[in-house]
C-alpha cells in the first residue's frame, strides 16, 4: 500500500524533473541531467507530496517545490561522493558524476542544482511570496551550515578517528535529517497548520530521518550493490563510525525498532488521515530487515 | 573620489560581514569566515549599495543582501581555486581555502556560503517578500547554470586547448558577467526605477563586467602578488586562453578601453547622479594601466 503510493510519487517526480532542466547541449547539463536522473527513492520530495495531500491540497500544484527539494538532495549526493569527499565510485546504481563528468564538472553540477532549487522556488507564482520565502528560508536553512552542510563538515573532520554515539547523532540528524525533516515543515507551512500539529510533524520527522539513517547502515553491512545502488561495506572500508559499529547489528536494529516507535508516537494524536505517515515509518524500519 | 568611496563602502561591507557567521567554534564556521574575511574589493555588493545611494535610498537598510551577494562572490572563488578545478594555492593575498582547511571541507566552506546567501535574503523582512523574491531569483539566475556556474563549466572544458574570441566573451559573461551585473539589476529592482533606465544600467553591467575580466587578464601579465592578491601568471601556466593571449597586450588594451566607453556611453543620457558610474569604469580601466 505504502510502497504503491511511494512508487506513485515517484513516478510524478521522474516526470517532472526529466523536463526540468530542458537539455541545452552543454556539458554541466548533461552532467547534472545525468545525476538527477539517476533514479533514487525521492522519498524527501514524495514526503512533502504526501503530506500536502494529507492535508487536502493538491499535490500536483507544488510540484517545483518538491523537484528543488530533489535537486538540493541530488547536489548532497554528488558533492559527498567527490574524490575530495567520500571518493565513492557508486551510486544510485551507475557511476558516480565524477567517474563521468570528472571532478571539476561534478563540483559545478553540484552547484548548478543548489542554485537552480532557490531559482525554482523563487519563481512559483501559485504560491504567495510571502510563503515562498518562508519556503526558502526553511529549506536553506536546513541545507546549510546548520543543518546538511555542518553535517557532512564534521563527518569530515571525523574521518579516521572513531565517534561516540552523541557525535553520531549529532551528525546525522544535521547530514541527512535536516533535510528529511524539510520537507514535512514545508508541507505543514504551505497547509498553515496549527503549532502544535507542526511541531508533531516535526517530532515524527526527526525519528524518521534517524530511522533512514541506522536502516542506512544496516543495509551497508547487507546490502548489495543492486539493491543499494552503490557498494555495501564501505563504512567499514572507510572505518567510519556508524550506528552498527558502535552498537553491533542486534542493538542498532533495537534503535531502529526504537525510533520506528518514536516516531509513529508522535503522530498518535494526529487522528486517521495521518497513518500513512505510520505506513511510512513501518516502511523504512523494513527495509533494514 | 570613486577610490575613497569604493573604500568606504569596503569598510561597511567588511564590517558586516565580520557579524555574520557569528564563529560558533567549528571547523565549517572557520573556513567559511577564513574566506569571506580575507579581504577582496567588495566590487560586487559596492556596486550594489552605490547604485541604491545613486537612487536616493538608505544603502545600510540593504546590507544583508550586499553581504549575500559577497557570499556567493565568495564561494565562487573557494571552489574555483579547488585542486579539482583552477588548483590555485593563493587568493586574495592568503593561502587559498583548500591549502588550509583541505578540499573537502573548502568544498564544504562553499556549499555553505552560497546556500547561507539565500537564506540571508530570503528573511529581510524590511524588503516586501514579492522583492525578496525577485532579488533571489536574479541572483540565482545569475549564479546558477544559466550563468556563473555555466561560465565555470565552460571554463572547465576549455582548458587544454585555445579558445577564440567569442568563446572567451560567452565565457567570461557568464563567468564573471553575471554577478557584475546582478548587483546592479537587483538595486535597479529595489528602486523600482523604470523599464529603460533599468535596461541602460544593465548595459553599463555588461560592459563593465568585459572591462573587468580584460583588466584581469592583463594584470596576470603585469601584476605582482601583492597587488593582486593571487599569482600572476597563472593564465600562462595553465595554457588558458586570455584577451592577451588571443589578442596580445596592445590590443587587449584597445578593447579595454572601448568597452570602458561603451559602459559610459550606455549611461550616459542618465543624468548627472550616475556619474560616479563613469568613474567607476574609469577606476576599473585604470587598474589595467
Amino acid at each position: 500500500m505504502i510502497g504503491s503510493l511511494l512508487n506513485e510519487k515517484k513516478a510524478d517526480i521522474d516526470k517532472e524533473l526529466a523536463n526540468l532542466l530542458a537539455d541545452n547541449g552543454s556539458e554541466l547539463y548533461k552532467s547534472m541531467n545525468y545525476s538527477l536522473l539517476a533514479g533514487g527513492k525521492r522519498l524527501r520530495p514524495a514526503l512533502f507530496l504526501m503530506l500536502l495531500e494529507i492535508f487536502g491540497l493538491e499535490a500536483r500544484s507544488y510540484m517545483k517545490v518538491a523537484c528543488a527539494i530533489e535537486c538540493i538532495h541530488t547536489y548532497s549526493l554528488i558533492h559527498d561522493d567527490l574524490p575530495a569527499m567520500d571518493n565513492d565510485d557508486y551510486r544510485r546504481g551507475k557511476l558516480t558524476n565524477h567517474k563521468i563528468f570528472g571532478p571539476g564538472m561534478a563540483t559545478m553540477a553540484g552547484d548548478g542544482l543548489l542554485t537552480y532549487a532557490f531559482e525554482l522556488i523563487s519563481n512559483q507564482e501559485n504560491i504567495s511570496p510571502d510563503t515562498r520565502c518562508y519556503l526558502i528560508s526553511i529549506l536553506a536553512k536546513a541545507a546549510g551550515p546548520d543543518g546538511m552542510v555542518g553535517g557532512q563538515a564534521l563527518d569530515i573532520i571525523s574521518e579516521g578517528h572513531s565517534s561516540s554515539l552523541p557525535e553520531l547523532r549529532k551528525m546525522d540528524s544535521l547530514k541527512t535529517g535536516c533535510l528529511i525533516c524539510a520537507p514535512i515543515d514545508m508541507a505543514a507551512l504551505i497547509a498553515k497548520c496549527d503549532e502544535e500539529m507542526q511541531k508533531s510533524l516535526h517530532e515524527f520527522a526527526v525519528h524518521l530521518g534517524l530511522l533512514f539513517q541506522i536502516t542506512d547502515d544496516l543495509l551497508d553491512v547487507h546490502g548489495s550493490l543492486k539493491e543499494m545502488g552503490k557498494l555495501p561495506g564501505q563504512d567499514e572500508k572507510s572505518l567510519k563510525s556508524t550506528y552498527v559499529t558502535i552498537l553491533g547489528e542486534g542493538k542498532a536494529q533495537e534503535l531502529a525498532n526504537a525510533e520506528n516507535r518514536r516516531a509513529k508516537a508522535a503522530i498518535s494524536k494526529l487522528g486517521s488521515s495521518f497513518e500513512r505517515l505510520n505506513d511510512l515509518a513501518d516502511y523504512v524500519l523494513a527495509r533494514a530487515n
